[in-house]
C-alpha cells in the first residue's frame, strides 16, 4: 500500500461516513463486509467513532466459506440456517442505528456450483432476511452501499492486467466514481445531489402513466401507479437522518405498476446473480408478469430468479440513467450492480420501495399491491439502457413525451 | 503456501474435527476466529461438512478493530455492546451443536490501551458472555480451543527471525504440541488420553483434602473440596459426545476449594489477558481470596483482573502438568494460555468448571459455593509449575504425600 493509496482510502472512509450514512453522534454501526475489506472497514470504524459513534462493529461475510459450503455440504441441507446474523442486522436497524453494506466479491466465483444449490440458498436466505430487507430498503434507517476492490472482482474487470495493476485499476475506477477526484468531494456532492433532486422534482410533477423503452430487442411499457414517487441522491430515513443509500449514485428511480408491464427486454450489460453471471438475456412481460425469458448463458440461474416467490416475476423497480453518466463514460464493465446500474437504465426483478408510492409505508403486502406495489424476498437489478434506447413518457389518454432520446436526457 | 505447509494445515484441521471436536453428522458448528485464521477455518468446515455437518459458520472476529475502539471511540462508550454475538453462541449451545474457539492474536496488540477502557470492556463482556462461558465450560456441547500462528503472535513468539521465518516456526511447534509429526496422530492422541485418563484415576481415588506448592516464590497450600474430580484428555460433554477441549492439552485439573487457598504463588511464566501482559508478578491468598498483588509490569491491569468481580479474586482451577511435557520440551514461551498451560502447573482466578465436583451441574452459584466451588463471569489461567516446583498432596489429618518433585511426577 503507498502512502498515496492510504490517504484515498481514507478519504473514501471518510466519505462514507459523513456524505453516505451521515452518521450521527451517538448512533451505533454495523457494517457487512467481505473478509478481504478489513483495512477499509477499520478506517470507516475510525471516522465514525471519531465522529461520535458509540459502537461499531463487523458482520463479516467469507465468499470462501460459502464455496467451501456448496461443493461439500449434504446434498439435502441447503435450507438449513441460522438466524443470528439476521438478529445482528435487526438489533441495529429496529433500534435506530445505521447499516453499512460492503460489496465486491468476485462476481464470478460460484460459477461451478449446482445451480439447483445455488437457488435453494437463494430462495432460503430471501425469506430469512425479509423483516431487515424491509426496514433497509424502506429506509427505516440511515444505511448506505459500497465497493471494495477485492483482488477477484479486480481479476474479472481487468482479465489483461497484472494482479496488481488489476486491483490498483479498479481501485481508481471507483475512487472516480465516488468524486474523489473532485477538489471538493463533500461540495460536488452536494452539487450532484441537487441536480437529481430537480430531476425527480419535474418527473413527480409529470406523473406519467407508463413509460415506453424502445432500442435493439426491448420493446417495454413499464407502467406507473398512481402517486407515484421518483426518488434519486439523497433521502430523508425513519430515523430522521439523511442519507445516500448507495455511493456511487447516478439514478433516479420509481416503482412500476406490478400488473402493468408489457412487450420483451433485452438485458445491455450481464446480470451478476449469486456469484454466478447470467449473460444476453432478455424477458418477455404481459400482464406485469414474466412469460418467457432466455439467456445465452446462466438461462437456470435466471429461471431460478424469477421463479423465487410470486413477486419475483414482476418488477419493483424502474430507474433512468443517462448514456453519458460519469460511470458509463467509464467505459468499464463493473459486473457489479452498485456501478452497472449508474451506468445505464435498469429495472428490478421483486420487491418495490414502500416509499416510491405515496403512503405506503404502513401499509400490509396486500394493501400495497391494491396500489401497485410489488412485493417479494428478493431484489435484483438488471440492465436495459444503452445509448440506442429511447424513451418516452406516456400521459393517461396515450399521449407521448419524449424523456430520453439515444440513451440522453432530452 | 508450499503445499507441505498446505498438506500440514489441512491434517490440522482434520484432527480438530475428528479428535479434538470428535464431530458427528448431523450436527452444526460454529467457528469463533480471528480474519487471519481463514485458511483454517476453510479447512476445518471443509472437513466438517465431508463428515455429515449440516451447517458450518464462522463468527470472526478481528483485533484491529477493537484496537480501533479503543483508540477512537468517545470515553464514556466502553460498556456498550450488542448481544447479537452472544445470541450466535447460544443459538450453537443450547442447540447441542458444537462450538470451536481459534485463537492466537498478538498477545501485546492492546499493550498501549488505557487500563481502565481494557477493564471496563473485560468487565461487560464477561458479565454478557456468561450464560454462553457456563455452558461451553460446562461441556453442555462437543467444543474445542486450538491455535492459528497469526503474524503479530509469531513476531512475539520468536522476535529476532525474519517475519517469514516467525511464522513458520510458530506453526512447527504447533503442529508438535498436536502430534502432528507422530506416525498415526490419531493413535498417538488416543494413548496420550488414556495416560490422562490413568492418572486422573488416581488423584480421584487418593481425594487429598489439599495441593502443597513449594517454589521460588511460592509457598502455596491449594484447599481442595469433597467429591473433586480431576479431569483431563477426554470428557463426556451433555449432549452424549466425548472431546478433547483443548488442542493440545497435558494437563490434569480439578476446582480447589474457593474458601480454602492460602500463601504466596509467584508466577513462572507472563500472562497474556486482554491483549496486554502482565509479567514477573505474584499474589498472596488468605482464606482463598487475594489479599496483595505486585507485578513488574502490568499491575493495573492485574489487579483489574482480580477486581472483575467477587469471584474473580478466588481461584477456579489448579492444574498439574510436568515439567517434562513435551510442550514444555520445546523451550518455547508461547505468550499464550493454550499452549503455556500445557508446559507448566498452573491456577486459575475466576470461575471454576462444575463438572470438577460431583453431581454440581444443575446447582445455582450459591449451593455451589457452598460446595467449594468458585463462581465468576472471568476464567484466567496463569502458570506456576517450574523444574524448581515440588508438588505434596495433602490428607484431611495432614500426612503429605510427594505428587511432583522438581516439577515432575514423582
Amino acid at each position: 500500500m503507498t502512502p498515496e493509496f492510504d490517504r484515498a482510502l481514507d478519504a473514501y472512509a471518510e466519505l462514507i461516513i459523513k456524505v453516505g450514512l451521515n452518521l450521527r453522534a451517538g448512533q451505533r454501526l454495523i457494517i457487512r463486509a467481505p473478509l478481504e475489506s478489513a483495512p477499509l472497514v477499520r478506517r470507516v470504524a475510525a471516522h465514525a467513532y471519531d465522529g461520535g459513534a458509540r459502537l461499531v462493529e463487523a458482520l463479516w461475510n467469507d465468499p470462501q466459506m460459502a464455496l467451501v459450503r456448496f461443493t461439500h455440504a449434504p446434498d439435502d441441507s441447503f435450507t438449513e440456517h441460522s438466524t443470528w446474523p439476521l438478529q445482528a442486522g435487526l438489533e441495529y436497524a429496529e433500534n435506530g442505528h445505521a447499516y453499512l453494506s460492503i460489496g465486491g466479491v468476485d462476481p464470478d466465483l460460484l460459477k461451478d456450483v449446482d445451480p439447483a444449490r445455488l437457488a435453494t440458498v437463494q430462495r432460503t436466505e430471501g425469506r430469512l432476511y425479509a423483516p431487515l430487507s424491509r426496514l433497509i430498503s424502506g429506509d427505516a434507517v440511515n444505511w448506505c452501499v459500497v465497493g471494495y476492490a477485492t483482488p477477484g472482482w479486480a481479476a474479472r474487470v481487468f482479465p489483461d492486467s497484472s494482479p496488481d495493476e488489476q486491483q490498483k485499476r479498479l481501485w481508481d475506477a471507483i475512487f472516480k466514481t465516488v468524486r474523489l477526484d473532485a477538489p471538493d468531494p463533500v461540495a460536488a456532492w452536494q452539487a450532484h445531489v441537487d441536480d437529481l433532486a430537480a430531476r425527480t422534482a419535474y418527473l413527480n410533477d409529470k406523473q406519467y402513466h407508463a413509460l415506453h423503452f424502445r432500442g435493439p430487442g426491448t420493446d417495454l411499457t413499464v407502467g406507473l401507479p398512481d402517486n407515484h414517487r421518483w426518488l434519486g441522491g439523497a433521502a430523508p430515513t425513519g430515523n430522521g437522518i439523511t442519507n445516500i443509500a448507495n455511493v456511487p449514485t447516478e439514478e433516479v428511480f420509481t416503482a412500476p405498476h406490478r400488473n402493468r408491464v408489457d412487450g420483451v427486454v433485452t438485458a445491455s450489460m450481464p446480470l451478476s446473480y449469486g456469484g454466478n453471471l447470467v449473460e444476453n438475456f432478455s424477458l418477455t412481460f404481459e400482464g406485469g408478469r414474466v412469460v418467457a425469458l432466455r439467456a445465452e448463458k446462466g438461462e437456470a440461474l435466471l429461471r431460478s430468479l424469477v421463479e423465487t416467490d410470486e413477486g419475483s416475476a414482476r418488477l419493483g423497480e424502474v430507474a433512468l440513467v443517462p448514456a453519458s453518466s460519469p460511470i458509463s463514460k467509464l467505459g468499464i464493465l463493473f459486473y457489479n450492480t452498485l456501478y452497472d446500474e449508474n451506468a445505464a437504465s435498469h429495472v428490478a426483478l421483486g420487491r418495490a420501495y414502500r416509499n416510491c408510492i405515496a403512503n405506503c409505508e404502513e401499509l400490509d403486502d396486500d394493501a400495497f399491491a391494491g396500489r401497485g406495489g410489488n412485493t417479494s424476498n428478493t431484489h435484483v437489478d438488471f440492465m436495459i439502457g444503452s445509448p440506442q434506447m429511447d424513451v418516452d413518457g406516456l400521459m393517461e389518454d396515450g399521449t407521448a413525451e419524449a424523456l430520453m432520446r439515444a440513451g440522453e436526457w432530452v
